[in-house]
């Protein structure tokens, strides 16, 4: 303690632990207050100030992660689009993890944050388990989860609400005039797939419509399955008369069939898909599609992590993005224009493509 | 030197310089024979071996990186959904880049390498710069670039042979009686650009049809540029009876605008695409493709990086996979069974979706 500050010193000024000094000043993960706390102690020493924060400086990757539960998936390039450019702008360079919503790839991402390859960390898991949770409890890098967590989970937090799109699109079909409607849904173990499940049934109550097993099949998020789902479908419930499917490719799938099957849509069959993708746009007959938000929440994910990395200690916080119903001529036989059919809150119609 | 080996008698014996021997005692960059000679020294010294082992351990991140140019396009996700379980059975958590083909992005990808976050490297450029050159050379981390590079480029590399493609393609359009064939490519300061639009200009001379610059149209390689170039084209060139497209984006754009301008497909205009993707499969009419082996290529780029990763020094290999057309409803009308036209060498015929 002779020649300037020490570790010591700083320590006790701090008022916090030698170990702790150790960590700021090695970088290593430490309480953002902890962190600050030592940096004004050893500023008032007169601590070389510049090597505590090359120090601090050397040990940021300049790196922040996406963890993607379908790169497959338009929805979550969607969401890519928007984080990218806020990132980048902010000089962070992104890194891409492919989980396939696969619980032990995910658990495995959270994990390596433990070796600092990256500064922050956005995630879409499929499912939330207590693994999950765990390892985001003990997190010290700053993560945001898209989808629902459950209720006090401290982490920064963006949701949809996919129980009010469905609701926007069974009162459309109900509205259309048709009267069975099935629900092709993805797994119900997984987030989306429960709340889309009980939306579906809540919606069909609501409407006094009956509830019937029959109309409901189980496949997976993806477009293969979606098709042998509704295949299996209409060999079953030959009657059925319109499709709340859970996602864009469910609904793709779902179209392969349909035609397959020389069943019209929308004049058979109406078809709704989810997550209102490039692909529904594109889609022959484009698709109607409940818009879930994803570039908007993808931007506002973003900008929740940057504001972790930039600023620090706060409460987490969530941002919740409203649905909206997209009318195309998978439901309206025919385009229809602004004040159109359906034309209201909540929905909009689209008159072709982006091409 | 009493007591056990040091680093200077590890050098001597390894007849290195210390620094190097410091430096693969650190798990620095270093080169894999410099490695062989000080390990080797080490373990007749009997220096602690599992220091070493462990020391070079510690640099590991278990980590290897796949940089794609469109992450968007489904012939990259071909690709990773063949690298992905290579490496993962190999104990390697992979992370993407998107780089969208942007050269300053690609450039620091490479950079990136020099922090050491993955301990390889897969990329697959668009256009390959001086500056790409230059920092492959530079490079000590395992690199294999998917696509191809200047002949001498001391990296391992996997190539597809769309000349061969192309050519495919023009013959079979050519069979059908088609002969105002015309060329919707990509930018021509892009390998692959460049490579089709010679290719298409080769394959004509050699069946005897003139070569009209109206009907090249240059767009990018995306569904809606695709779109946009097609639309250009018919305005200018109404006769065209087949197009040549440089992907299957451009060729799904393509059948977007000519259903919007009451063109038959392939009565009218016959398509082909390019990369065989899902989505070649599954659009309508379904698309044919000219396969250039994205998930071979995929396999082999993961297969080569393993070798580095595990094996050390090789002289750099070349792996070239061979085209394949698979025809399908865009040019064929009717979907031909195996044996109908068209079936032979390099042709495929494919009856359906993959739903």
């Amino acid at each position: 303690m002779a020649d300037g500050p020490t570790i010591n010193t700083i320590a006790e000024r701090a008022g916090v632990s030698i170990a702790s000094v150790s960590r700021v000043l090695n970088g290593l993960p430490t309480r953002q207050e902890t962190v600050r706390k030592v940096m004004a102690a050893a500023d008032e020493l007169g601590y070389v100030r510049n090597a505590v924060a090359r120090s601090l400086k050397s040990r940021r990757t300049h790196q922040v992660a996406f963890a993607m539960a379908d790169v497959g998936n338009p929805a979550y390039l969607a969401m890519l689009r928007q984080i990218q450019p806020v990132l980048k702008a902010a000089g962070y360079r992104l890194v891409l993890h492919s989980t396939d919503a696969v619980v032990a790839d995910e658990i495995d991402v959270l994990h390596s944050l433990g070796e600092r390859y990256v500064d922050g960390l956005i995630m879409s898991p499929l499912r939330v388990t207590e693994a999950h949770l765990q390892m985001l409890a003990a997190a010290r890098t700053p993560v945001v989860i898209i989808g629902q967590v459950p209720d006090g989970t401290r982490v920064d937090n963006v949701r949809a609400d996919s129980r009010t799109g469905v609701r926007l699109a069974i009162d459309h079909l109900y509205a259309l005039g048709r009267r069975r409607i099935a629900m092709v849904n993805g797994p119900l173990d997984t987030v989306p797939g429960a709340a889309r499940g009980a939306a579906y049934r809540e919606a069909l109550q609501d409407l006094g419509l009956p509830y019937d097993e029959n109309l409901v099949q189980i496949g997976d998020f993806y477009r293969a399955e979606g098709g042998r789902a509704v295949a299996e479908l209409l060999a079953r419930v030959p009657d059925v008369d319109a499709l709340m499917c859970a996602n864009d490719l469910i609904a793709l799938g779902a179209l392969d069939v349909l035609r397959a099957a020389g069943r019209r849509v929308p004049q058979d069959v109406a078809v709704v898909g989810m997550d209102d993708t490039d692909l529904a746009a594109a889609s022959w007959p484009s698709l109607t599609s409940v818009s879930l938000g994803s570039a908007e929440r993808g931007k506002a994910a973003a900008e929740l992590l940057l504001e972790r990395l930039q600023g620090g200690d706060r409460e987490p916080r969530r941002v919740t993005v409203p649905p909206e119903l997209v009318i195309r001529a998978s439901t309206a036989g025919e385009p229809v224009g602004p004040g159109g059919p359906g034309a209201g809150y909540g929905q909009r119609t689209d008159e072709g493509g982006k091409a």
